[in-house]
This record gives structure tokens, sequence and C-alpha cells, in this order.
């Protein structure tokens, strides 16, 4: 089985259902296992402390479950994240790229489940993990 | 009992910390019980569809639960979020600001649990739920 | 509005769809904004140093979660649990029966959302917090 | 880096600190990363449609994940459970053992952070996810 949109569309699609947010996400692998992405880090990124804020790291979770399950159902941008759980682990590094490792568990009719492992980049131990639950819009007919 | 730090105190506390994002949230109440925060919505906060997005929810929650440990607590920065789940219930209306009602559940040693339910203002029905644990700092001695 | 089923009703459905765990609850409320339960606690119940298993809070949070969404939708007994969160904040007390109340936050075609407060009988601060979600099964025509 | 205590040593702990629940959970494999742990069904573990039960699935997740633990920190009853998070994904097949594959993601001072995938035996997709914290109690001196 193969995605229904490559990691170079789908880097694409996300500058343009996302113009807010361009070029701060890069899709380095996608495929039906799941996807690896790339978020560089900057002062923007940080906390108090020099730790990488909470929502940099939701955020991040959320984009590669939504890579996720765009490349099990093609480019669908009104699929909406109905839930989702985080465990923060450890201090990320505020001077290595934040990397998700996003893994597909379920695909069905109406959601999705994608587990992801959040790490500095070159480290080895992950500073997060995330399970988000997506809502896949009916198909139109 | 009474809080450690007024309502006044702590917006201008945020905006010390949190520099990033000031003038981004507003504490409306904050007594023992938790706090009430109002999030004003704009361009940046959406996405595709007219949706307010999930970090933008993700980002009231977790202050909302940072607020709620400091009137508890007092100014100490450095307390950090370990764990959270969230629902996304309705869809935001992208017209009206996002209100967080914060309920403490915990306040121990080591950490806090807040309960966050989400509100497009004015509106009865809440648009999204979410629980954040926070660390809190040993104190000095 | 009001629920389509009421406390005694409810009583007596769960030991009918629930045999193996006849008698282990008993609806004391249930009305649409939620419902309130009791669950006697014994020795099939606790854990090493005297406290109650993970399992028993988790299997009240999910039953109350079951009851407050048949009070919505009537006896269907086979809705499912999707996905859930717990924080276990305290100890219960072994001696004493544990309540919960449920509180329903969405209703919809295809899923609940309950949030789920549980105490040990006659205490104030809660033992222990639950979200739980409930998929509805489609109705027949 | 080892275990602290073998998959034999543990099945034979798990009897002694957990006596209500004797001969239902099977250490497998027990290693640095985590577990293998078996469940056998049978008709107390099942619900209407016969599926098997919510509590059921979070009973076997909870152990897998005390048992990772246990493996680090060696044999400490006093360990608790502080959150968890759950997808139920499939129905999981009545006629089969639910096996649990725990993954242990952190182990720190005082928490352990463990992710578990459930299976029907034989089968390739999980019919649940975990998430477990568990709370490790402070080393007497």
């Amino acid at each position: 089985m193969t995605v229904k949109i490559s990691a170079t569309e789908m880097n694409a699609f996300l500058d343009v259902v996302f113009p807010q947010i361009k070029g701060a996400f890069f899709v380095e692998r996608l495929d039906e296992t799941g996807c690896v992405m790339r978020m560089p880090m900057d002062e923007s990124h940080l906390r108090p402390g020099g730790t990488i804020s909470g929502p940099t790291m939701f955020t991040l979770a959320d984009v590669a479950a939504y890579v996720t399950t765009m490349g099990q159902i093609g480019k669908q941008a009104l699929a909406v994240t109905t839930g989702c759980s985080l465990d923060f682990m450890r201090k990320p590094e505020a001077g290595r790229d934040l990397i998700a490792h996003a893994t597909l568990l379920k695909i069905g009719k109406s959601l999705s489940v994608t587990d992801i492992l959040l790490y500095s980049d070159g480290k080895q131990e992950p500073v997060a993990r995330a399970t988000m639950t997506y809502s896949i819009p009916p198909t139109r007919s």
C-alpha cells in the first residue's frame, strides 16, 4: 500500500492550507506507516529557562498526525483534531531542531489515531510523546 | 485561603515571562478555586474552514493551568507542563474571544492538576476540555 | 429536557447487560446533566498498601459515563468506550465507598464526552478525575 | 543495562502482591526496553456484543506498565499509577488471549512513563493503545 501524497507534495500543501506557519515545518519522510517531520527552533518557541514551549511541541505533534492522515486519505484540508494526550518527559535542547516520528495506529472511515514521539535532533531519548485523533470528513459523492 | 498573586499582578507577570505572547491573554479572575482567562482571536489563530486551531486552544488551556498554579505557589516561572489531555468537542466561532474556565483539582508539593473548559465568548456549551498537570520546582531554602 | 431512562430503570438495566458485575454499582441520581453513582468497596478492590486499585477507579468512571450516555440516548447496550484519560490524585480510603460525579460535556450523533470526578464517600477532595468518550451506534431505521 | 528482576521472578512477585488476580497475567518477556504480557480471556472479561471490556484492557495495560517499571527499579510494591490515557481502536476477539507490548519511554527518580499496545493474540493490528505514568516511591536510606 502506498500513500496518496508524496512528502514533496505535502510540504507544498502545508504552505497553502496553513499560510500562517509557512516554513515552520518540513516533511522529511511520508509513507504508509507514518511520517518524520522537522521543526527548526528559534527564540519564538522558547519559554523561561530556555526550554521549548508546550504549545510548540503540541503544534508539531498535531501537524505530524495531520500529515500522516493525509498520506492515507489524500488532501482533505478539513480534517480536524478531536482529541489528544501528551506527556512531556525531558527538557528539549533550545539549540536543536525538534523532530517528530509519527506512527499510524488506525485509519478508519471517520477517524485516524496517530502516535508521535518528539526528539531534539540527534538525541536518542524522546522529549515528549503524543497521541492525536483526527476526525475525517465524509467523502463527497 | 487566598491566592498568592492577584489577577492584576498575574497579567503583568505573564507579560514579563512570556514576552513572545504579550497581550495575547488576559486574566479576568484568579482565586483559590481557579481562574477565568480571555484570549482575543484574530486571523493568526484560524485554520482552514474558519475554525480556531488546536494549538491555539492548547495554548490557552496551558496558560490557564499555569496561572491557576501560580495563584497557589506564587510567581515561579520555572513550573513546567508534564502532561495533558484534550478533547475538542465543538467548532469555536472565529469571531468570538476564546474564554477559559480553569478549576484547580490538586495542588501538591511537586505537582498541580487543573481542569479547563474552553468556550466561545457568550456561548453556553464548551468547545473543548483539557486537563493539565504542572510540575512545581522544589523550593530553594 | 429530561433523560430517557430513570435511575431505577438504569440500575435494573445494568444488572442485565453486565451480569458479571451485578450489585457492584448503584445509580443514585441520573438527570440531563449527568449522574451520581456509588460503588461499595471490599477486599477485591484493594492493592498493596491498602489503596483502591486503578482498574477499580477506571471501572466506576467508565460505568458512570455509560449511564450518563444512556440517559441521553436510551438503552443501547452496544455503546462502547473509544478513549479516556485519567489522573489519580489522592489515595482513596479503603473503608469508604467510591462515589462518581459524572457531568455530560457533549452528546452528538456518533459520540458522547463525559467528565467524571471520583470521591471517597464523605470527603471533599476528589481522588481521581477522568474523561470518557463513548461511541454511539447508529440508530436502526 | 539489564533489568533488576527476571520474567520468572516477576510472575511470582505478581502472585504475591496481587493475590486477587493470581493467574490472570503472565510475563512472557521482560528486558530493559519493556515487556510482553499475556492475559487469557474468559467470560468474565466480556461485555454485550462479545467484546472485551474496557476495564479488562485497562488492567492489562496497567500491569504491563508496572512490570516494566519494576524491571528498572526492582520489587517495590508501592509504586502507583498517577495518570493514563487510552484509545480503544478495534474490537478485540473474544476467543483470543489479550497481549500487551510495553515500551519504556522514561524512567526518572520519581516517575516512569510506559507506552503499551494491546493485541488479540495472532493479529497484526493493535486493538488499543495506552500510556501509563507510575509514581516511584522515594528510596529508603
